[in-house]
């Protein structure tokens, strides 16, 4: 009989956690069944995503994230006793795991062979966060060699592997960190520059440190910092968010960052202006007129009469008076 | 001698614009020379974009706009005279032009043939609305039959056009618009539903509208409509950022809207949660180890002992007492 210890969450959280949310209790576990297995951990992960994510879950739960651990007993051949895993077991020394009832994208894996490094690795450049960093940045802000990138939260997790990623693709990287150690660390690791948001007038160091504009900002922190950056974003700029640190913490009124309904949706949205598509524009004459010759389209033109009268219409137009096309007849 | 008519940008806008920010002036123009064509204009636009591009432009121009205008002139072969032409000459009766000293994005150019249709769509479905809404809404929504779209503006020129391609494509479309006309408008050309946004309480009607979400969402206005809408988006929603003509009138405060930045500077952001490219994390796994022992990728852990420790670890990180990946060693 194994007995395991897990974390409960005793209490909602509100502001930053304190040491009464959280309750020690133990478990006694059941001979594991086939297909499952015992694991125990070695290492568990604590990430900023488990501040807002345990919202979600009643209070008596115990808390989430994961773990590296080593199979003990397996009456599954894919977790063989004796193999290192990776699981989303929460904070649990002890865990009986059946794979194929677990939700898909928390499903256990056994880690490849990660040679002399060590294999808490799994948990950081490895696992969630580096996977986290490599495809959120690479595959959302499409980095090009001499653009220069931002990177909120540089000295955490995620961030600091950003951080080289984007240095290692080429570009100019500039970290903004909650400490002077912090980003003395950044610059140790190959950052061009880092900013301490704390201390430092964010904008004005930004306009310094980043001459000629942003090209993508990887956004771990929403909130005033994301502001600022994207003022100084250039055209065609990519902004992959991450999290909204910033607002994990803070009361009702903050954590509405509008940045965290793209995080939880996964919503992409890009800005426009039409000219983009100059080079297209036949096509698109033509596709619209085969509609409108179809009856598919239709079109409405709200026509003011003489050259003199263009102010009005103008006016009438900002004023809503007009449906569909706004035009002067001159 | 040709008099050209033309008006100016006497006042700076402030709020909606008044008749009293524009004056009517005369210009007699030079004869034209090689390379250039006179033209006169039959067609002019009055567009929203017009309200926010100006203030980039001193008091005294001529207001900036597209017309569709007959070559009278010409000692340029590419503008024959008695062509039809688009030309972004701004708010004038005639105008001497050559196309080569004229700004990439606004060259002029020779209308191809529109059939029965008048001249006038040049500047509406056929011209720069058309292609705002055909290629802002179809290359950056990218939208799939079935889906909920939603527009906001809906009974513009640019909203009209883009509800109607949805339904072409197979979507179901909800338009808000400003009057319980614009509503019944937009119904009659083909909208499944339309809100009035002046006297409906959106969020609600829109909850009933698009019982299962929105996927794809055009913006035309920024501001609380947008709030709202991306509120009831779905995962992996597609936001076009077309305009914000909700601010163009507003005091400062609300001009600073976000959205605004998107437009502008055309950016894309994009949140994500990394469990998205769970089947590429073989690929991650092997980059990031050969980048580690390359000397390029550097990690640093913040390590806790021991398993009763797990609530403080979380606390420190959440503080940002952690240097790189925090983790909780067993």
């Amino acid at each position: 009989m194994t007995v395991a210890k897990k974390w409960i969450y005793a209490r909602a959280f509100s502001g930053l956690p304190t040491a009464e949310d959280f309750r020690l209790e133990e478990e006694t576990l059941e001979q594991i069944q086939d297909g499952e297995f015992l694991a125990e951990a070695i290492f568990s992960s604590v990430d900023p995503y488990m501040r807002i994510y345990m919202a979600q879950y009643p209070v008596g739960s115990v808390m989430i994230g994961g773990q590296i651990a080593k199979v003990l007993e397996s009456k599954n051949p894919n977790f063989p006793v004796g193999s290192y895993i990776h699981g989303n077991f929460g904070w649990r020394t002890h865990t009986v795991c059946n794979p194929d009832k677990t939700e898909p994208h928390w499903v256990p894996y056994v880690l490849p062979d990660f040679g002399k490094e060590p294999l808490s690795l799994g948990l950081g450049v490895l696992g969630m966060p580096g996977s986290t960093a490599y495809f959120g940045f690479l595959e959302i802000c499409k980095p090009v060699p001499g653009e220069t990138v931002v990177v909120s939260g540089a000295a955490g997790a995620v961030g600091s592997i950003v951080g080289q990623i984007a240095k290692i693709k080429g570009c100019r990287v500039i970290g903004l960190a909650g400490s002077d150690k912090k980003c003395e660390w950044l610059k140790t690791i190959g950052f061009d520059q880092a900013i301490n948001y704390k201390t430092a007038d964010i904008a004005s160091e930004l306009k310094l440190a980043a001459p000629k504009g942003v090209d993508c900002y990887f956004d771990n922190v929403g909130g005033l910092i994301t502001e600022i950056v994207r003022g100084q974003m250039n055209s065609f700029g990519r902004i992959s968010v991450c999290g909204t640190i910033s607002c994990y913490n803070a009361e009702k009124a903050k954590v509405t960052d509008p940045q965290r309904d793209y995080v939880w949706k996964q919503l992409r949205q890009e800005g426009f202006i039409n000219w983009r598509w100059n080079d297209r524009r036949l096509e698109m004459i033509e596709q619209n007129l085969r509609w409108i010759r179809e009856g598919k389209l239709v079109y409405q033109e709200t026509v003011t009469e003489g050259f003199e009268n263009m102010p009005a219409a103008f006016i009438g137009m900002l004023s809503g008076e007009n449906t569909g096309k706004a035009i002067v007849k001159i």
